[in-house]
């Protein structure tokens, strides 16, 4: 939890520095540039420079250092793929290299000083990428690519050298991708298909084959960055430059690491305010990450589970398997948005319809019963016998005829109706023919969804390759799973960018009140005692039991009688955990001579326990409400995390707690509650009455707005538990663990 | 809950009939005829006959009833293609009609009783079949087909004239397929393809077609039977039938309904004994079933939880999509049992590799690390900074040579790997073609797993369609998902069938001394007193604490002197819900001062809240345990069911349950009790002491033996709180609730 490195700022520091990206000039950039004020209070950029890297892309002139056309040398290969690309995107090739006349023909420079014009890009071939970036940089080279290996990816000493390369990079103002980068980019991309693309960043150029290959299938791709080791250019600069760029449907990327969480949300909200979708495979679904297991609060969520949560917060669409990556953004890129959510089965089959649906409904997709007049139309052409409420069984004779088409358009036609979702179990060319045909037709002349599951294992039939395939307008999947979730990617891609505000928008920027005297209270280094960690809370305005500490039997009963009977007592002190278990805990006493015993005792057995403490804490005894806890950590990708749980054992046993990255709002604080597995509790069992989530959710604001605030002072905190009262009633942070950084 | 009809017996005719299959005669049955001894003490079938569905599936002699050759008639086509396929096995043909003299040239019988010898199967492709089955048993026909639709799939009306079919064929002694079934049985299956095959059972013709078309990508189909209604022969019986032929490697099966719950576990029980895996898809995911609102422990398990429950506990692997089905069906088909468990990723690409193996480690598959001196061997000709100790990334160039075949081979030699997949992401021939042809030829000579994932989206590669699809010993796939579930399938599977004892060996048959002591207690129509009810559990060894039942203030004194102080004190009658709510329970009673107070309340509230008592309970306190719940369902498919969860406010807002269908051993008790999400608290969290979970399962196997034993006159039965003790100290109920049918 606390050996953060990434994207998190020492208190000293804090408003002094630009983290990340917005942090180098960069050769020419999109949008106004970043300043100290787009800073959040926490000292994380609110805006992200979009990178031209028109010119990266598109450039007019090449520089190739370290060109072949030796026989046998791998240089030559990749030389030749070069000139083979710049002559199809029109840019002037120029090989560098210290001894040859010239290269395939082409004349050679010997160095980069001596190229015959300033060029966009320069490819690195050779293996010490390091020497060569200096001169670049005088020969005012605005891209470098390094395709060296040897890097970050094998260990300390070459981790060394990247950083080398990446200080010299800064230095320069040029922008870099690589090292440990490939060919992907200067591939031979079709330039017959049109409609919105798909652009595509990875992290391995093998996991990308196959979304490249899409356009074998008549799906259109704009861009290839394979963004390597990520010493400059990375991530979240091609979503940022992707999403503003006009002919990119939806972007897909396959990462394996984020260099830098805030730079990636920031890309990620870029798309989201621009509509674009992202979709994306991210590897660690099974990384426990042991850095979080020393603190409490980070046993709560995994690091996999925070990453999930932040791509969810800024509406990336994550997805498992490369093949629901490629089915995902294709329909995403080239579906139009939804002019309602209700999705209808379509089949030939009830037992096709019956079956879909079931597992469509529980995927959560919507299937609206279809009005009774939708129905009495559909009966024109479909036998009364046939329910056609939706499911929509035609029986299939109708589909060999003219009704065929009159029932797709009547659905189609239907204003509760997105999405027309058509599974073809197998092949009947005399009825799946023209099915496929008609919806085919329907579909370029709606602007609704039409998906088609080709259930046939063999895929070589001609209505698959050549009409659905042949088609941009119909969705096509092999598999049921796949279209489920990409329909619900589509539809809830839509909802979330309909709804969109950012949270960058609205985050705080200067400290609140609570600030100068919740900074009173650190202790640094320190586990702050129970009462200066409510003390804390109370800063933020979270609410605290009447309390006093007391250090002597007769001022607990003094105390008492302050706060009121019955009272709580505890032991206080910096650092006693447990203490529950110890015995160090009294509650229900009504009566002086209680209070009396239960602070000797309280002292005899913190003596025996060898515990040191600054006192005895008499509190307020507080109604039964839901227990609950919310807790601040520290995750080393998105740096501060906010976290709310069911408490008591429930939070140990099935760990069921949501998690989220601030900035968010107060939508998102109600959807974490809405996540819980345990919410019915809120709801009031067993004849109490529902608790207060206003206040809850409250709380869950607050947490955010001191860990903002305190930043990386504050290591860890843990409310546990936080009382939820009946509705009206309000929150009670019970008890509270604060760690000083 | 209480309105079950299928699979269940009154109690006056326990014992006097076997249920569903081993009901009729049949024609000729494969093992011992069912005889009455072959009934659990509840009155159900312990075994099952396989019908012997040879001559079905290869008749010597066919009759079609209602055949044509008339152009433009439905009955024409089926005519002609059963003509075809009778060619095909060798069957002589007779059509059967009143007026023709022959059909297709072949001469026509009038009537059943003409034809010119004793038919084997009968098709019918009449409207109305009824008339015909009696001619059909006359003619001493074995087997009909019946085509016509309008049976119980329309309504009421149909089903009527479906039983009176049913009616018609048990006496007939004759077995029926059908009503409402197809072609599907008479299909033209490839020949030429040999080893294992899968047999097909679907209630839906669609719903096979995909299933049907893998013999087109070189997968062995053997049987295709498609059930239709089930008016006779049923999903169950083709289990069984297939089970037995040595030709069949796996059963698929597409279910929307079973008949008989019993049939198909005593058909699954069969499958499991011959270890021939049983792939199904059964619709109703998302069935919510009204029938199970009344009853509170119904509410504890959708029906959908029962099916889930009961296929696992058989061994039935239970898939979503017809992809699912297929992949699946066919890798548990073809492959032999595993010599290991361990899974090895292989792949050209460290990416790829780490992409799968995060997605098969959080799907359960175990990947061990290949040890150090197999990663040496490794590296003779993998280069030294690839990892290659599980996922083995090769790094791409060893492919290309005759080091790819040394990898596979050095791999599969390991005594850890039972599986290797190797994800292909997309096809660049100069490797790929050579990893695939390397893998194919290594799948030769082992008897282990080798899966290819053909990740590339276009399919049809060479590489793909000729060497992965021409190879049977090599499990190829398109999506990571249907991989990953096939092989979990696969080694689950064989990890079941290893192990697997039948319950139906030792389910009881006769009542236990228990049995005389719980009648006494049963009141026909009645919900019990919780007094009664504890005693019913005393009847069967379940511990209950010391109580006694008084009905004046000085009685409880007295009781309360006896049991011993601490007490509990509740209102005892017959018709008493929510007692807590109301304020009938009164705890921590510590004087006989308090229980003469406590009696008066409770009466008073009683007489309040017009509650008719017979008494008060005074009750033994029991200390603190982990409180479960217990209870006691039917289910209408299969029966008596019998579930555990967790107890208190858990059970209501988690539904943290898990169900199982008897007659079940310990085993599954205590697979039940691992299911549960919230099974840590079993352990001891927060210092407290393990929970004895002997004695839970303890309890949870008299429950069932009551539940057999008591059969259909036990409506209802729910333990809960049952409080499990530390371990050795046993678990009590501290209440309970039971109703009499």
């Amino acid at each position: 939890m606390l050996g953060s490195t990434h994207g998190t700022l020492t208190t000293d520091s804090r408003r002094a520095r630009v983290i990340a990206c917005g942090e180098q000039p960069g050769p020419a950039v999109h949008g106004r540039p970043a300043e100290v004020d787009d800073l959040d209070v926490s000292g994380r950029p609110l805006y992200c420079d979009v990178p031209d890297l028109d010119r990266f892309f598109r450039p007019e002139s090449v520089a190739v250092i370290g060109a072949s056309d030796a026989e046998g040398r791998p240089n030559t290969g990749v030389t030749r793929q070069l000139i083979a690309w710049s002559e199809r995107v029109g840019a002037r090739l120029h090989p560098v290299h210290p001894s040859r006349p010239s290269v395939f023909g082409i004349p050679c420079s010997p160095s980069v000083a001596d190229l015959p014009e300033q060029v966009d890009l320069a490819v690195l071939l050779v293996a010490d990428p390091l020497p060569v970036i200096e001169e670049l940089a005088e020969a005012k080279v605005k891209f470098a690519v390094v395709f060296a290996s040897g890097f970050a990816e094998t260990g300390e000493e070459g981790a060394a050298a990247q950083e080398r390369l990446t200080t010299a990079v800064e230095r320069s103002g040029m922008r870099l991708l690589g090292p440990n980068t490939n060919l992907n980019a200067f591939e031979r991309f079709r330039e017959d298909l049109d409609g919105p693309a798909i652009a595509l960043i990875t992290q391995s150029g093998h996991q990308g084959r196959p979304v490249f290959a899409l356009q074998e299938l008549g799906i259109r791709l704009s861009h290839w960055a394979p963004t390597g080791n990520e010493a400059d250019l990375e991530t979240a600069d091609f979503i940022s430059y992707f999403a503003e760029r006009p002919e990119v449907g939806a972007i897909a990327c396959y990462v394996e690491g984020l260099k830098d969480g805030r730079a990636f949300l920031l890309a990620a909200d870029r798309a989201a305010r621009r509509k674009v979708p992202v979709v994306a495979v991210k590897v660690g679904r099974t990384e426990t990450g042991a850095r979080t297991a020393a603190s409490h609060t980070g046993k709560l969520t995994g690091a996999d589970a925070v990453v999930d949560a932040a791509m969810r917060q800024y509406g990336v669409i994550r997805v498992d398997g490369l093949d629901e990556l490629q089915d995902t953004a294709t329909l995403l890129a080239r579906a139009r948005p939804p002019r309602a959510e209700g999705v209808v089965v379509y089949s030939i089959s009830g037992g096709t319809g019956a079956h879909f649906a079931d597992l469509a409904t529980e995927a959560g997709l919507r299937l609206p019963a279809l009005s009774q007049a939708k129905q009495a139309e559909l009966h024109q052409w479909i036998p009364e016998y046939l329910s056609v409420a939706n499911p929509v069984d035609n029986g299939g004779h109708p589909v060999g005829d003219h009704r065929g088409r009159k029932i797709i358009d009547a659905i189609l036609d239907d204003p509760s109706v997105g999405v027309l979702i058509c599974p073809v179990t197998g092949p009947f060319p005399p009825l799946s023919d023209r099915l496929v045909q008609d919806l085919v037709d329907a579909a370029e002349r709606t602007d609704k969804l039409v998906c088609v599951i080709w259930g046939s294992p063999v895929g070589t039939e001609p209505a698959y390759r050549e009409v659905l395939l042949g088609s941009s307008r119909v969705a096509t999947f092999r598999t049921v799973a796949n279209c489920i979730t990409a329909v619900r990617a589509y539809l809830d891609h839509h909802r979330f960018v309909s709804g969109y505000r950012s949270p960058f928008d609205e985050a705080p920027r200067t400290p609140s009140p609570s600030y100068r005297k919740a900074q009173a209270l650190m202790r640094p280094g320190q586990q702050l005692s129970e009462h200066s960690a409510k003390q804390l809370l109370r800063a933020y305005g979270i609410r605290v039991p009447r309390e006093q500490l007391v250090t002597s039997a007769a001022a607990a009963v003094r105390a008492a009688g302050l706060v009121g009977y019955p009272v709580v007592m505890k032991a206080s002190g910096a650092r006693i955990a447990h203490k529950t278990e110890l015995g160090l805990v009294k509650i229900g006493l009504t009566s002086a001579s209680q209070v009396r015993d239960a602070y000797r005792e309280l002292t005899d057995i913190a003596r025996y326990e060898d515990v040191s403490l600054d006192g005895v804490l008499v509190c307020q005894m507080v109604e039964r409400g839901v227990e609950m806890v919310v807790g601040a950590g520290h995750d080393e990708l998105f740096g501060p995390t906010v976290t709310v749980g069911l408490g008591g054992v429930l939070v140990e046993v099935l760990n069921d707690t949501a998690v989220r990255v601030p900035p968010f709002g107060e939508e998102q604080a109600r959807d974490m509650c809405a996540e819980l597995r345990g919410r019915a509790l809120f709801d009031g069992v067993r004849g109490r009455p529902p608790a207060d989530l206003d206040a809850l959710v409250e709380v869950v604001l607050r947490v955010q707005r001191m860990v903002l605030e305190l930043g990386d002072d504050l290591a860890e905190l843990d409310i546990n538990p936080l009382m939820v009262l009946p509705r009206g009633q309000g929150a009670v942070a019970l008890d509270a663990l604060a760690v000083c950084r």
